[in-house]
């Protein structure tokens, strides 16, 4: 079993990623996937009046802040768009793909943040208000009876709330989460760099490996998108992922590379 | 098992049909909801600077002309606004909704119809590049599969080409589509007039009750977007369903009228 991330950022190439997924399908593997959608749902935005507007908290994560309006254009643009284009193509090629996001059968469910604390101009202040959660338990059951039915999940980044509200979650962090509940061997984070790397923004510095024991120290390493990714990796193998690989989304091949060991991997 | 068509058309309230697809899942109905979404799409293709085209063929039946900047639009606004909100409604009152397009598990398989002949002032012309289609496969092993494991698929309009490419499809007759291939007893079409009438607009000449064989009588009475719900219907007919309602979306608790025999109720 493998969990598939691929990034919402601009330069990920939908298709050689999709044409990666059908011929692992075809060797007999088992993908689901899971995306981001953070892009396109900025373009949407602007276009629609709407220009997103990203928070900063206290350790330095970046998020986008989540009205409720904001979240039905994340809905539509990563449910309805960047989904369903997804589905399309692996149906296309034979794969027998189903889009899904976490409301779905509750195949997530997050704890909604009630407020976050953020720092703006240097100064710190409360947000209320944002819908945006951490996903708390992935129904692996229904997964898994979709695997076993042949059947290819695409998961965008959307969690059903205890209270019963939609949240935006971190599509690295929902890609671990998964990961671990399907008990997948490896999940492969497709981004738009080659790696994490020692000296960002510097490619030459891309790390190859990092054990399980340096985890913590990348965590430090690692800036702006990338320190999610970590994270989502850190959570990956505490769930037992035996090997996590940031992987590089804008070339041919690019699970193939990856399996192959390009990027870094993290095992 | 009851299939639920809810229009896309402005006025249909989604709170009290929702409200009442609980109860009546609560009351150990099976329930598979299939919905439109025009209405909204003409709105965000408007905002996005897209504004939507009808086109009106021979027989006077009238669709979007949907080329692929469309489709894409239609498929973000009703895969992912529309279903994802419907879905977030059910799963906050404790229904455990699935959210489907036609492209996920291919539960809707259409042909593509490859150029329609379109009469615009006057003059007939053909019209290519069309991405809508006719269903002609329901997958109900799958539907079935889902509604026996406790779950209320929850259907977008939209459909897989035979070629593999997404196609639009009507609603109304997708749901009739639907509702024959699960073999469900009833069929609620909701819109926003109280039943097919006699004398459009006048409401106060609904017919309240079309025999089966008067089915091809109201099909030459039904005007404007009434035409295909009433195809819709004789189609539903013909695939086994014995009772089908064009019901009022606008009212309170629209669905347990529908079922009082409110509407016109076509059996």
């Amino acid at each position: 079993m493998l969990v598939v991330k691929i990034g919402g950022s601009q330069g990920v190439g939908l298709d050689a990623v999709c044409q990666d997924i059908v011929e692992l399908v075809k060797q007999g593997k088992s993908v689901v996937v899971v995306h981001g959608g953070s892009a396109e749902t900025n373009e949407i935005s602007e276009k629609l009046g709407f220009p997103p507007r990203f928070v900063t908290n206290q350790s330095g994560f970046t998020s986008r802040y989540t009205d409720r309006n904001t979240l039905e254009i994340f809905a539509m643009v990563t449910n309805g768009r960047i989904n369903t284009m997804i589905v399309e193509r692996l149906q296309r090629a034979g794969v027998n793909a189903i889009g899904l996001s976490g409301l779905d059968a509750r195949v997530m469910v997050a704890k909604r943040k009630d407020a976050i604390r953020i720092v703006e101009n240097g100064r710190q202040r409360m947000l209320r208000d944002d819908f945006t959660g951490k996903i708390e338990t992935v129904n692996s059951d229904f997964l898994t009876m979709l695997v076993n039915s042949g059947l290819t999940p695409v998961i965008s980044p959307l969690a059903m709330s205890h209270e019963g509200v939609a949240l935006n979650v971190d599509a690295d962090r929902a890609a671990a989460m998964v990961a671990g509940a399907v008990q997948a061997e490896e999940l492969i984070i497709l981004t738009n760099v080659p790696g994490l790397m020692r000296e960002f923004p510097d490619e030459s510095t891309v790390i190859p490996h990092i054990p399980k024991s340096g985890i913590e120290a990348a965590l430090t390493l690692a800036e702006g998108r990338m320190k999610k990714k970590v994270l989502g990796a850190s959570e990956a193998l505490k769930l037992g992922v035996s090997r996590i690989i940031f992987a590089d989304g804008r070339i041919e091949t690019p699970l193939m590379k990856a399996l192959a060991g390009a990027g870094t991997v993290i095992s």
